[in-house]
């Protein structure tokens, strides 16, 4: 099969590989239709992801048609058309029964990182039963393949850990897919206002017409003094970081109002500074985390019923054939205006 | 009438000063029969606190005897027994109605800081009828004396902030008095460990006596590896930093378990790294909290049922024309063995 196969820091190619085989009893094994690059791939790309290896067949998004189940598989069969999760999860550890998947003892994110992931025409997706989802009738499935992380990272470590209220004002620290993918679920708590800050004018503009009330291009304005403005100098309720460098998130420290939660999105490679001395007495809290994929079966049901329409984040579409242009587009995305590139792959 | 009295950082003195009187309607004049002292008033005197300016009465700490009530005052009247909250609250505005009493619009921590406080024979108290206690009938004064901040710090910021569940792994960095009072306060939860680290002996040992199921010091063990050998290599579900310097934050961070939370009860004056290389796929929350006393009946609850029994953290007494004395035997609490000092006033 063909599989875009990382070789080290700055090294990829589209490889002949082998077709994937069950290894466990709980394995399924999933022809891979369409998938999906992330941001994440480019953080592996530039060596800051140690645990994923040279030879690993990249990816962690996802949907696709399952070709086989180990015997321990109750929940599919050949033929089943699958949303593949970026997050495999037993569903029996510690941290399985907190519902915290990111950390399961033998999952967690391991696709396309510590296992060949998505990027290939076939992909083997342990613990199929609680890492695939079935694909409800009437969605399209290109949409759906915003469902496997993009989406429920935006969510969940955004707009549920930054505790999102009616009536609150949030700022998104960057209009990446990510950051838009906060902007588009945060709109599910009807907060007062999304102020949204990035220093690319397209992804602003884009964020505007996805329901951001207002703007911040750190180029053209200071933005510190922008959403004090904004928000009659009380700074706001809940700050997302989605870029994960400390600039970003030490400007969140600035921004949040007392009582505030700064819920960090982004993936980082070195520390921030954490203002304690002027933060130990504002009662706020900060959040990390790895998505937990808790909210897909809701995440599905939006889609399901038109309150959400993941497809507005797909800005271009290649086959696998060409998945080294893929990349060249996602990643230069101040050029090309890429939001999230769709692989087609059967 | 008396009142210790900064005078810039290094200077403080008992000095001769007026008896406060009424400025607004709903301001009542209490009579201080005991107060103590905090660490935050040793902040102030090292200059860490610009917000209060010399020649400031210190305190914020203590009971008294209602002397005098503003014709708005509606829940005292002269002749009551008080606990004096280290918070001053309006209980009407924004922050108010939230239960954010610690940002008060008029109010949050003033007393001893922005306005006189209680280290004097009489203060006055603004917002009385939302910033008094009436004291229960039956209960010690002096073991009251720490509700007014320790009790109800340790426990907001510490205990519910750090969010300790019956099972919970609690590391609780710093035992001095707030680090106690976390300590006496997290076995409300029935937490499976409390871990108590510090480099003073004695606090360990009073650690020890006061509930924790493990101590160390840090002079002879190497803490990280000590907390995770004590918790299976898994890191504590709740580590309370109560030092309020880089180095316990830091550790905290290093000892936090997937999942966990770091509940940041310290003052702070410089800021601290945050790992967020190491933390960004965590799963953790850090919170930041200045009291706001939102606990304080259910504090008053549990030591009139016996459930708890602050006087154990009270080590010295003096009057407060040995006020000197006392400050001198608090601050140097490594040869004093000094926890809380109580001074009785009237």
């Amino acid at each position: 099969m063909k599989a875009l196969v990382y070789h080290g820091p700055g090294q990829k190619s589209l490889d002949e590989r082998p077709v994937p085989t069950l290894v466990a009893a709980t394995d399924a094994v999933v022809r891979v239709t369409r998938t999906t690059i992330c941001g994440t791939d480019l953080h592996i790309l530039k060596g800051d992801v140690p645990s994923c290896e040279p030879g690993r067949v990249l990816g962690h998004e996802g949907v696709g048609i399952v070709e086989q189940v180990g015997v321990a598989v109750a929940a599919f069969k050949p033929g089943d058309r699958v949303l593949i999760s970026c997050i495999s999860s037993c569903g029996k550890c510690d941290a399985c029964r907190r519902g915290m998947y990111s950390h399961c003892a033998t999952g967690g994110w391991i696709l396309g990182n510590r296992i060949d992931g998505t990027q290939a025409e076939y992909v083997r997706i342990p613990h199929a039963d609680t890492s695939l989802y079935p694909i409800p009738p009437g969605v399209a499935e290109e949409a759906l393949v915003m469902l496997s992380d993009i989406l429920p990272t935006g969510f969940e470590c955004g707009v549920l850990n930054g505790r999102v209220q009616p009536g609150s004002t949030v700022a998104i620290v960057g209009a990446g897919p990510i950051g838009l993918a906060a902007l588009l679920t945060a709109q599910f708590y009807a907060p007062a206002q999304i102020i949204m800050i990035d220093r690319d004018k397209h992804r602003l503009e884009v964020a505007r017409t996805f329901g951001a009330s207002a703007c911040v291009d750190i180029v053209q304005t200071e933005p510190v003094a922008e959403v004090l403005r904004l928000t009659d100098g009380a700074g706001v309720d809940c700050a997302v970081e989605a870029v994960g460098v400390p600039s970003t998130f030490e400007l969140c420290e600035s921004i949040i109002a007392a009582g505030g939660t700064i819920a960090n999105v982004g993936v980082h490679g070195v520390k921030a500074d954490l203002h304690l001395e002027t933060l130990w007495d504002r009662n706020i809290t900060i959040t990390t985390r790895l998505v937990d994929t808790v909210s897909t079966p809701m995440l599905l049901k939006t889609v399901r019923s038109g309150r959400l329409d993941p497809q507005r984040l797909i800005t271009h579409h290649f086959t696998l054939d060409h998945v080294l242009e893929a990349y060249a587009t996602f990643s230069n995305a101040a050029d090309t205006n890429a939001l999230k590139v769709l692989i087609e792959v059967s």
